[in-house]
């Protein structure tokens, strides 16, 4: 028996069983193929007339399969079923830790990647951010930093002292609140975009020679980086629905074979997907409980497609164990690098290793940033910006489900721009690599993912361009050499 | 005897005796208060005639003595005596290194030096880098800054990508042209100020457990970066006129007890001066005879006050051993926090230690850096910037001289705005920090420069700003704060 519900704004709630039924049965449609990627769903006051529902009902189930990820809502338009291909699991038996060797081999394939999307001639479909700024306010960026160096060249010509214009640091946690986080402006640490707050906190909180835990597949950066700070790593199965397995975390804990976490539950990289708020709840009380620093990267939590925003874990940190890194790289700002920490019990010791590693952040960008988020107007663009990459993913699994051979499956990314695919047996993403290459294609290979090279057919795509005939033809190209492999 | 120079641009070595006699003189009357600090010398002719010497003589003379810092040629005006505190013998004895304590007694000041100098209510009297911008091109820069986010706002909105700018890499090579280096673009590594290149610079030569050689005194900051990277630091004798003991540290690398090389060869801070050319030269020679990585900050050496500049370390540099790091924070735009680093033999180590630390700067500030230097307004702005800090340490070195107890000495710095101060005997530094700070004025004590703490009555002045008659009140109250204390 359901709980009644007494609050307005969750009236839904009341009819839980009967939007459940509506939701299920509409996923049964899209599941045997009855409705396809792209189709309309019936509107909100069609359904409810032929199936003598209310309204809010049917609002709900429509927005139940919107949060799951399977339609999208269109404004003026309707409801539409999403690309629809099926979530891989990863591979979760753990391997060996032949570390060193594969982080090696990590950073050269991490540097093959870097130059081959740095090449103007090469068709990018992984780089994890765009270009061309077709959805970012650079242009109203660009005229509030050239107002203000104007109005105030010493932001130019004086030092930058941390920590900092406090503007910024007072919006960054007027938005933290959306995640479910109250922070203080005090305890904001603004750092050299997310990278910058990752290296820092990873070198506050350990000593070389200790371990942690990271997600698998995890940021390809943090590979290398462990590696140069003498950490060993230990890969903690992650699914994409469930987030990195817990109760292996625990395992780990309890025996205190790992002395960090790092971690990104909320949309994560390269999977797109989040862990259920349950698992971020109980991740906080791990970290409370065995008193381990969890590092968690909130890069693209704002890209969240459906709102309100699920919270982070640090919105369930009692202990101020977690050290929350984000930055506006991926939502606002790609080409200012500004990002930022909060880092809980850590904080004092961050500022001053923040200082004598690289002192503070150049002023002027702050200040703009701080001004635009001032002027309300990140709010409109977020919108804009999660219904943009929603619909953009969409497309991507839409060509990947028409591209590529049978057996291909990708996650259902809950926001951002990155879709996880694994390839049918048989293929190898190294070797798509290099023959991608040869059609100046890029692709970003599994293996970079997981510090023991796993992920060997897995591949990251990105949807954070507007898909040009040229990018279509590029990923038709790519299915193609996929299928080659497989046959 | 001396040997015949042919070589016309040295003519006037063939009369060195005859310049040195004269120059020997001057000094003299300096020394014995003749001459007098503002005093302008007879001019060339002048003295020419009433000496019977030839001009060239007369020059050789003034200009060695100008290259001594005794004096200073005003363009249209002529010579005049600078003021004549003597260079202080640092604390030469090694102490044992009891460092954990003493580096975060370090960090502890630090902290409370950086608050005081970040209170609006403070007369800083000794932050390293100018506010309130009178001599920065500030407005230049905002003027090119803005125009060019107006005209290019992708370099917003784009994702910034290593390596950054074409352009400002080339002109950081041109200019290092001027310091005796032979650079190319391709191994200029962009960073976030010249912080974090020494940050990373550490990182990559290092391994915790490893020691350090470090001049003593130091660059603050690289005492807890040491720490940090859990690296043991031992310091190097360093004399004003000679640097850092060559002597020594030929012993430790002949005895396997150093990893690597932190220095400041060329406008030492907290020194403000310079070493040889011939220790220089020696310096390289023992990275590449001993196989050592020796880190070169190179942050104030395009601040010399004469020209032609005097090479750097990297200049003797014949088997990569030297990475040189530096920054246009002190020299051009002190608010945009736009580092460089050329890493010799270890540069692509470097390269991939930044990508996964900080991936890469912002590109709008430094593609406004390479504007603005390749526009040819670079060497304008620092013919204009050394001759203000020569006048401006000038200025502090006579109100020192006014204003402190007997005893007191100070460097006679080669370039930048620093000068170090050694109080008399019975004098404590930091008691001296918390009396100037009751008076709401903020000194840098010396202790802050050593990991093991000497230096207690010694304080760093900066001459970077204009002197107010606010800043002389300040410097007159603290010299009769100083002589309290030693009376």
């Amino acid at each position: 028996m359901m709980p009644i519900v007494t609050d307005s704004s969750h009236s839904y709630m009341r009819e839980l069983p009967l939007y459940q039924t509506l939701a299920d049965e509409l996923r049964g449609a899209m599941n045997d193929g009855r409705l396809t990627a792209g189709a309309r769903l019936p509107s909100v006051r069609e359904a409810a007339k032929s199936r003598a529902l209310s309204i809010n009902t049917v609002l709900a189930a429509y927005r139940h399969l919107e949060s799951c990820g399977l339609v999208e809502a269109r404004p003026q338009a309707g409801y539409f079923v999403r690309a629809r291909l099926a979530s891989p699991p990863p591979a979760l038996a753990p391997a060996p830790g032949s570390a060193r060797t594969a982080e090696v081999a990590v950073l050269n394939r991490i540097t093959r990647v870097v130059a081959a999307q740095s090449s103007p001639d090469t068709i990018d479909l992984s780089l994890a951010t765009p270009r061309g700024g077709d959805l970012y306010p650079g242009e109203k960026l660009a005229r509030l930093v050239s107002e203000l160096a104007r109005r105030q060249p010493a932001l130019v010509s004086d030092y930058s002292l941390p920590p900092g214009p406090l503007r910024l640091r007072r919006e960054i946690c007027r938005h933290a609140a959306d995640l479910g986080m109250a922070l203080v402006p005090e305890d904001i640490l603004l750092t050299n975009g997310c990278m910058e707050a990752l290296q820092l906190a990873l070198r506050a909180v350990t000593r070389p020679g200790d371990a942690i835990a990271l997600e698998s597949p995890t940021y390809f950066n943090l590979i290398p980086l462990a590696d140069r700070l003498g950490l060993k790593t230990i890969e903690l199965p992650t699914h994409p629905d469930d987030g990195l397995s817990l109760d292996a975390l625990e395992l780990l804990l309890s025996e205190k074979r790992v002395q960090a976490v790092v971690c990104m539950p909320t949309v994560h990289n390269p999977l797109g997907t989040s862990m259920p708020i349950a698992g971020k709840k109980r991740l906080a009380e791990l970290a409370n409980q065995y008193r381990i620093p969890v590092i968690e990267d909130a890069l693209y939590a704002e890209l969240q497609y459906t709102t309100p925003l699920q919270p982070t874990v640090k919105s369930f940190d009692r202990g101020g164990w977690v050290i929350l890194c984000s930055s506006y790289t991926k939502t606002l700002a790609p080409g200012l690098r500004v990002g930022w920490m909060e880092g809980g019990r850590f904080q004092r010791d961050l500022t001053e290793l923040k200082f004598c590693s690289s002192v503070a952040q150049p002023a002027l960008l702050a200040e703009t940033l701080g001004l635009f988020l001032e002027s309300g107007g990140y709010a409109h663009h977020l919108r804009r910006l999660r219904r943009a990459y929603a619909a953009r993913i969409d497309r991507l699994r839409g060509l990947i489900d028409t591209a590529f051979p049978t057996g291909t499956r990708a996650t259902l990314p809950t926001g951002g721009f990155l879709v996880w695919v694994e390839l049918p047996e048989g293929c190898n993403a190294d070797a798509l690599f290099d023959a991608a290459l040869a059609h100046n294609i890029s692709i970003t290979p599994g293996n970079l993912y997981s510090p023991s090279g796993r992920y060997t057919r897995h591949i990251r795509l990105s949807g954070c361009y507007a898909f040009s005939d040229r990018h279509v033809h590029a990923l038709m190209t790519l299915g193609e050499l996929a299928a080659r492999q497989c046959r």
